[in-house]
């Protein structure tokens, strides 16, 4: 029973399924607005003395306050008959990080030890001895997190907890705070204990299909990779064959003995089989911002192949032709297998070395397309799905995609991925990229979670830049903007990876 | 006979030369807007439903899908005063690529043949054989390209194409399709075979005056130069003397012997005699990003003019200081002609080997306007109207123009050139640049029909930025807002260039 | 007497100390989108044919056109609440460069004096010389920018100008004109002249406590360092000790003989000594964007510093080597006494040589703060509140200061500091900032009075954001949006730099 006083000397009550409420002032506010009698409800703030009565059944979720940012953007009307409609879709979430055996979250620990919440509390003042200190128990883990959570209140990610809570575990507070966390942690533990969660995330998230990110090792089985669909991702063999163990995990699962450039590319060929084999639909990987590929001739690498697997040392010079070779190869082998090669391009790794697990991580801006010039040109049988972490890197993308046939924009990553950087980007993107060659979203998840807040933000925003963008400034209807903002939420996915 | 079904069960019918309708539910909702009971209306999208009945008239255009942001924008009241002010001036184009003997398009090939839709076109998946086919008529090159603009119809270069196709062609369908493209076609080609299109077009365009981009050796005949206003374009001079036939153009053209710096003066001295000679107005440029100009003393290139021009081939680092060389004596000429030296800062050519005619070329963002340090610096009598492509560099180009005399900002340049960052853009410098320091906007045309859709877009969004930032924020009248537009939009281009 | 004609044929009459004026119009407008009977009104343009009557009490200055944007943003409904709270806050002012033997202006030379004014009208047009001739009085001073404020008035800093005359001197048209500017300059002087001026104007700018900049040998006496907050400003000890007069006020303030790396540390001990002692609040410097600091080895600068101090010229790679070691030991010295340390990254200085005082420098966007690695990791219990000049560098400003507990957003700097800038900027970084880690704004002002201003601008721009990014967007409660307004505000600058 979620019982929420309103301002304005307000109150809404719960009745059965649903709130009953409305609110005189925004009644004549939307009316003006909208020119429409009838309209959902939801209050947001104290707009001036105004009292309550009941009038048509609003959802619970209407009442907690993530919710009205989608309310309230639906008080303008054509944004909002634009989002219902996007609503509707189901969707393929092509970039995650989901452990397929262990795809949704067992309790709240899973969702707020994302090191999105880690590093905002690392931040904002919690030390990583306590986030990180081995052996504490899952509610010890959220009980040190929830007092810094206040600080972070105000940041995109913290409305993505909220959302969480109150979609998935019925959460109706304004904020998770000290005293009400425990009443939370028990509730969602409650509902994560049921038998088929993962299947009920899936269900109100709507999704149909969860590309993966898997080691080059990765046996691929146990799951249905149908659904989650394999990509293999290159990150250790190109930028980490210096350490042992990788090589050790290169040669144990291709049975290859490396002391070449011509068994390195056997052994590359191996782990493509494997991965088309398993339904794989993209070969991914992070590049960082000095890095600019270029053909390198075999018998360049030869010798250094043999020497890195032997053990010796390479210098920073022959590491970095050993780099290059194995993109290449990569890439030729994503020509001859005709997978997508997605580039995410910008990441500078282990930047703050004191920092929690998986954030440390930061980039230098300093970095352009024009050093994937010799790739593009040299591989235009290849589509390069391409993200980018500074928003500075945005207008280039949107350019190379305009003229390069086999480059396509690819959702909002990390840093990008709050609503300023995304609004400026989906507009530029829209306004000057064929639609066909746009994948709109991604989420990035570790846990399934994550998908439902992180594409109901996209979709607002899309939803605005559609509504202002086309039906106003360009006078489409909203069936055609409609039609296009489920090409790039959806249908182009499936284009470029590969139907359902 | 244009005759539109409209959405809600309603429809526009023709009446003489003017529709009449009017859409209830929008009555209502401009009424509270505006405060107003009359306004003219076009129906954009299904917004619930609603009744039509006739009220006043309204323009044919204002039915046809393009033009609705225009009369959308309107519905802003104050933006829609400022528009209409702003589209009672005259225009004046200071910068375009028009071949003055054959201004404007022969067939709708000559538009849809501008390289926005071949390069876009090409993109999207249509191959270059088909696009670049020796031989094929007009008819066919459009028929080849009109299955492709499905796939760019999001795009503001799309948008562009309708405009024109619903102004100058009475086209009012929403898409060109392979249904529809025909009929357009011809309705075309009737109007541009009547005699006096070129006319038409400036007229309907409110065009007084044209300013081109000339090859060193035009012989600038055959056109009026009081109308097509002669710019000198010297990219060949300072980038390309290794190529011979660069060089044999330009001993060719001057009549001198060129073999040391004093003989490369005065060939370039000539130029500028023959260019002001016939009414030129400024001197142009395009810049690679990695370009930082400097002065060179004479005798270090009197042996490199000779070796170039002897057919030797140069290293970089003396190709370099050729460069250098002769841009400096550019500024140095302009100088002594008064001439305005235009700086379009930032493009690597051929960066894309096998794309289409003119759609090869993309950027390196990481430029900086401190690389004309010296330069801006040294010719404090010259001013440099100065265009960046990455739109990353507006901030320093607004910087550079509130500190330096010289500069000034030009218009919105290529890659530049789209809704997102004109308006941004646009904001910034009307923020923090002297007014009289601004030229708005350029075409960049080829064919004279783009000069009226592109002015149209810059005009909604200057006007936009006039209510939102001067009207709204600052408190400004809309006079006095409409005197700033109009000085941007075409009182500064005579201020700098010179009167018509 | 201040009377002003409106549009419309209206008239705004003053009635003792205040207006009573209303437009019919305006009353039909904001009824419809504010749903409330009363308001404040102002009258921006002529907005279709409308009367006046009389209706409710409005200030003075609400009929001065700067003060519209303020009224006008209150007519959204719920930015006015947040405005009109935060307006009722009283600040601090964390940065500026306040003389406190002389605070305020005197005349209002000292207010258009201000660089921003001079290298606008130097820009626009005005020589140099004309500006900065020796001997002239205020008055000719001022006589000879008014002219060139007609080509600036579009700029926010001229808004500063106009707010202030307005708001401290009754200024009450539109424009400062060759024809009424005397009048002002002796309103003006009138003001200024009276006893308490200073006192006056920090009253009318709400301040609490306003922070200098302190050269390292300022003796710190003569005013209260309790309102008056010193800050050590090292930028002369890192980057010019190569200038004979910095080494001499520096082992003059300190009396240390200077010839070794130890003997250096001892000299910079000895200022943060007497600062602290002082309540210094911060050490700051300024640095130019291809600076990257270093630990250097105590035994690397030991003959440097002897090299130099005898009169040496170092070389390029020399004093390079000896500004890491100065800024290293700085940092220690910050760590060693708890001072934040102000970075303000990016500045070229002396980029246009012939630049008016104070408008000489300018910046490259290239730089990162990836260049600071070293330094934040090597000093975690150092607070490091960050300004950038680029606007490029925000997101990397956004992002570090997530990962980095040490990193804090300082403000909006120099040509950064310009509305729209200011409003992506502050989006962004109230979207991915943990909250209590950014200080909203400072008005590096160098006269009292251009704090409020500054401010108010600002304030609007933080009000809209809250009101679009979070009530709207995200359903906050005004209170909430308004406690985060008040923390950004000046919260943290208590709780970062230390309570008033």
């Amino acid at each position: 029973m979620c019982q929420k006083q309103l301002c304005g000397g307000g109150s809404a009550t719960k009745k059965g399924s649903c709130f009953h409420v409305v609110c005189k002032w925004r009644a004549q506010f939307l009316k003006a607005k909208m020119g429409a009698n009838h309209f959902r409800f939801s209050n947001v703030s104290r707009l001036g003395t105004h009292r309550h009565r009941i009038e048509d059944p609003v959802q619970p979720s209407f009442l907690c306050s993530q919710s009205l940012g989608n309310c309230l953007i639906m008080s303008q009307p054509v944004a909002q008959e634009i989002l219902t409609e996007l609503e509707s879709l189901r969707l393929i979430d092509p970039h995650t990080h989901i452990n397929p055996l262990a795809a949704a979250s067992e309790t709240l620990a899973d969702v707020m030890g994302y090191h999105y919440y880690t590093e905002l509390a690392h931040s904002a003042g919690l030390s990583r001895d306590q986030i990180e200190e081995p052996g504490i128990s899952p509610k010890e883990k959220v009980g040190r997190l929830v007092p810094w959570l206040a600080s972070m209140e105000n940041t995109v990610q913290y409305s993505w907890l909220l959302e969480m809570c109150q979609t998935f575990f019925g959460f109706c507070d304004e904020r998770i705070t000290e005293s009400n966390w425990e009443t939370l942690y028990d509730a969602s533990l409650a509902k994560m204990q049921s038998p088929n969660w993962e299947q009920q995330v899936l269900e109100q998230s709507g999704l149909d299909q969860v590309y993966l990110t898997n080691d080059f090792d990765d046996p691929l089985t146990g799951f249905d990779t149908a659904f989650y669909v394999p990509c293999l991702r290159t990150d250790d063999l190109v930028f980490h064959l210096g350490k042992p163990e990788v090589r050790e995990r290169l040669q144990k699962c291709t049975d290859v003995n490396l002391d070449d450039s011509a068994s390195m590319k056997d052994a590359l060929a191996k782990l493509f089989a494997h991965f088309t084999e398993n339904n794989a639909r993209a070969c991914a990987i992070s590049l960082p911002p000095n890095f600019a590929p270029r053909a390198v001739p075999a018998s360049t690498v030869d010798t250094l192949v043999g020497k890195v697997f032997s053990g010796t040392e390479l210098t920073e010079s022959e590491l970095e032709s050993l780099s290059c070779f194995v993109f290449w190869s990569l890439a030729e082998l994503c020509a001859e297998h005709k997978l997508p090669f997605d580039l995410m391009i910008g990441v500078n790794r282990r930047v703050f070395e004191a920092g929690v697990f998986q954030g440390q991580d930061l980039y230098d801006k300093r970095v352009s397309l024009i050093q994937y010039k010799e790739l593009l040109n040299a591989f235009p049988q290849v589509t390069f799905p391409i993200s980018v972490l500074s928003e500075t890197s945005n207008q280039e993308l949107v350019s190379y995609s305009w003229i390069f046939p086999n480059v396509v924009t690819n959702g909002h990553w990390w840093y990008s991925n709050i609503p300023v950087f995304i609004e400026n980007h989906t507009r530029a993107r829209l306004q000057a990229v064929p639609k066909t060659k746009q994948i709109g979203y991604y989420s990035d998840m570790y846990k399934l979670e994550f998908a439902l807040p992180k594409f109901a933000m996209y979709r607002r925003i899309l939803a605005k830049t559609l509504a202002q963008d086309f039906v106003v400034d360009r006078g489409w209807s909203v069936e055609k903007s409609v039609e296009l903002g489920k090409l790039v939420l959806r249908g182009n996915v499936e284009a470029i990876f590969g139907p359902v």
